[in-house]
């Protein structure tokens, strides 16, 4: 059986050609509501690369949230005894705190003033992806949306409807990750693609079954997105040109490792 | 202070324009003490995208580990009584467990069948980063290179030496990660670029100071490049053309979490 046979079995490619990384500048500040994919297709429009079938269409959590109004007044956030203690412990405000432990599903990790939690998705992350910055208040919480893999899938739809293109959807966030610095972009939600590909039971070029089997595309294509969206210029969205993916359904909740295969619960 | 001020003084492009991710096909099969930095530049030249000041060059750590002769051949090694308990439990190789056992510097995890050990470069990964695939005999086994930052420094010198280009070299490869599902690969050597983006007590375009503070652009640079490298056609390497970086000596290790501020050890 040759490699090429093999790929196109599995339905997808494994080497790439050439992709092209775009910004989406020119999205305005936004707020419940808002009309997100004809932003976006307006951006795409305004910068001269349009938007074209084929096309990864990557976008930061946070405009998702905003545009579904996603976010908490703090000053309606009553801590409980928990939270107050907690925060006072680390200097943290209480009604962050109590935001935070409400979009917890369970605590993962609660040291040194760090709060990890696994939200209701199933996504461990820092302060349950609880956020403040770039949201525009200083007493404003934006918190994940409740599913990014339909919003991801709405955003798709209506790129569809109204340019005729059919585009796959990432939603991205921010996350860090045990063992190593700092942090990198991973896909929250997924809509239209396969998120992983997946090269179980393939060979390499000397018919040696292949070790590493599954490859994370989706978190790997949103972190290349983070590389031209940046945290100040506000640039909340990107097109990845010229990858091509397999046409699925797709959900970031393939990503998410089920309790029995993980050995770091 | 304008934000294109706090940009400047921190020395990072915070939002970047249009990245290109370019495979560099051609490069053949490398053996101990091949010319890797001629093989690299003769296939930028032959795909007609050639190598240019500011490019980051990202090589997939086998096609290092090869050149260099970091592998071993199986039929050497004397597994210990160590070894030999783990792998009949598990259904392993003894002598590769002995080999992963040798490359670790210490047991993270072993439970399952799953081995994943912090090597001596910091990095925790499983079986110490030893793999069987994409190596061209049944009993030879790759080791990760001694030192990948030296390893991308000698790249990058070799490269400007011949070229008269200054880029920086990036060595990747596929690790696993808790709580998420399948692989991405990151950065194990850098060399002429700072790996990290630095947003420490820097502002958002509200004047609220960012939580998210520092980015691991190596990585999410190695994940890019891993996108057009596939795991079949041996791609060993491509460019990333259009990032601008904060031209550094760099190290991988800065990537890697002190035990201090390890919440995962």
């Amino acid at each position: 059986m040759t490699q090429s046979h093999q790929a196109a079995d599995r339905a997808f490619v494994d080497a790439q050609t050439e992709l092209r990384i775009l910004p989406l500048r020119g999205i305005p500040e936004l707020t419940p509501g808002d009309d997100l994919p004809g932003e976006i297709a307006r951006a795409a429009e305004a910068s001269g690369v349009g938007l074209q079938t084929g096309d990864v269409l990557v976008i930061a959590q946070k405009a998702v949230s905003k545009v579904e109004g996603c976010l908490v007044d703090l000053n309606t956030i009553e801590p409980s005894a928990f939270a107050r203690t907690w925060a006072a412990a680390f200097g943290k405000d209480p009604r962050q705190t109590e935001v935070v432990l409400r979009e917890s599903a369970r605590i993962v990790k609660m040291a040194n003033g760090v709060l990890i939690s696994e939200t209701r998705h199933g996504f461990v992350c820092a302060n349950a992806g609880v956020d403040a910055s770039n949201v525009g208040g200083h007493d404003v919480l934006c918190l994940l949306p409740p599913d990014p893999d339909a919003s991801a899938e709405g955003i798709r739809q209506a790129l569809r409807e109204r340019l005729g293109v059919e585009v796959a959807v990432i939603i991205s966030d921010t996350f860090g990750r045990p063992w190593r610095e700092s942090l990198t972009n991973v896909a929250i939600g997924v809509a239209g693609m396969a998120p992983i590909r997946d090269y179980v039971g393939l060979t390499d070029a000397h018919g040696y079954e292949l070790r590493v089997t599954t490859l994370a595309d989706a978190d790997e294509l949103a972190g290349a997105a983070e590389l031209v969206m940046g945290k100040i210029a506000a640039v909340p969205a990107a097109i990845v040109r010229g990858f091509v993916y397999t046409p699925a359904e797709g959900s970031a909740r393939q990503l998410v490792r089920v309790p029995e295969r993980d050995l770091f619960r």
